[in-house]
């Protein structure tokens, strides 16, 4: 049993757009930022107190986008962000971008290992994080 | 008589911030113009609809802003966003940003100009836009 | 036989940065496009220009990116770029991002298609643009 | 007897401009910026080497900026930097935009002040940075 995707909603603006008059490709990897820390605080583990505590942290290693439908300026777009992958030292988020309408517009892929900050060096993923990413699993990711 | 300020709510990503820790002055003006935005679509003449009707455009030919408190990453931070001057062919924003326990961290000025698309050439403000600003004047606008 | 990839420089800006102290993840796609942009001006085919004449329009349907070694606050980056495909109707293009010691620090991949700008339909990738592209085919592109 | 201005170049970036076809008028700050960073690390203080020494910081208290033409996608610019004022406890940098047939497109100004990392208090300019800055003063700054 598992709990449905979280979700996070952006109006696209004026400064996600470019002179082709759609969102610039790179921006779309801001906004699934802005969904996973929305997802960390909201499972108690706000990042930008994981980075100030400075014990261990979860730097990107990929990070990957598909975009189909364009995503214009003033568009409501709901991102419901997944944990595809909860491995021992790392794991993997998934994205939907969709639209008002519910057409997909953008998916995206984040995959995060763990590092003790002060050796700088890798390290399984702490329970209290293993238990905040828990309830979003996918039903892909075959637990 | 005047209505209170337009309100707008944002939380410092982690991308608004540079390795100094806080957010970097620059993205100020980002976060400004999003309230801009909101006030816009909240008094019916959202910018998107504008820019593809391409009949007027707002551009700024000034921006200014005063830092106060740094804005660290995490923070919830309310912008409070008033009309300071509603010209015949000018309008100016003003923009607070105060941090949740009512501090205020920094200040911003728009100021906008009316340009008749077509032409390229500056126009009077049109009656629609000055309807849609009146209500957030400021008490210090003199109106 | 096959020049050498396209090569385009940049230092990492305090505004590229965030808390964590390196480069923000997403940030690397915009340096990665600054690239692109950069061959094709070389190349005699400028994006610019290209969004202007509006006759047909390249953009991305996927992007990804592997990240190594951070890319800290004022490093020098040297990106080289290759076309690793170059198909009918889309071409991908490779980049890599090198400290100056030479280290590798992160890759990139971009799949752009072209698009009819009036029809917004999908079209062969014209000749111009396989002229351009043509140079930087890298070995690994099999031709 | 003083020196010329300080000049750094960079062209619009597809990221740069939005959907109304120029350059977001927040992204100007972000280039200002890049040409402070250019000064400083051109006069033998990088801004990354200040900023991890972590014993004095220059945080900015006021940017403005002057909007005239446009900066359209793929213009050439050339930003100029002066230092306005150089005093006690703070210094002002000027900046110009010009476009490649000269004509200036924008100005901006910031005001640093410097601070002891360790108490917050703000301090003197240390020697090394008014010496660092005082080759770019401007005829106006009236030393």
């Amino acid at each position: 049993m598992r709990s449905a995707p979280f979700e996070h909603r952006f109006r696209v603006a004026l400064h996600d757009t470019d002179a082709a008059g759609v969102l610039f490709f790179g921006h779309l990897f801001r906004h699934a930022h802005d969904a996973y820390e929305a997802l960390m605080a909201h499972s108690g583990l706000p990042l930008d107190a994981l980075i100030r505590a400075a014990e261990w942290h979860l730097p990107l290693v990929h990070a990957e986008a598909d975009y189909g439908a364009p995503l214009r300026h003033g568009e409501q777009v709901r991102v419901t962000i997944e944990v595809l992958e909860l491995g021992q030292r790392a794991f993997t988020l998934g994205y939907r971008f969709a639209l008002e309408d519910g057409r997909e517009a953008a998916r995206a892929r984040t995959v995060h290992v763990c590092i003790e900050a002060a050796a700088g060096v890798s390290r399984p993923l702490p329970e209290s994080l293993r238990a905040a990413l828990a309830p979003y699993r996918s039903a892909a990711s075959g637990d």
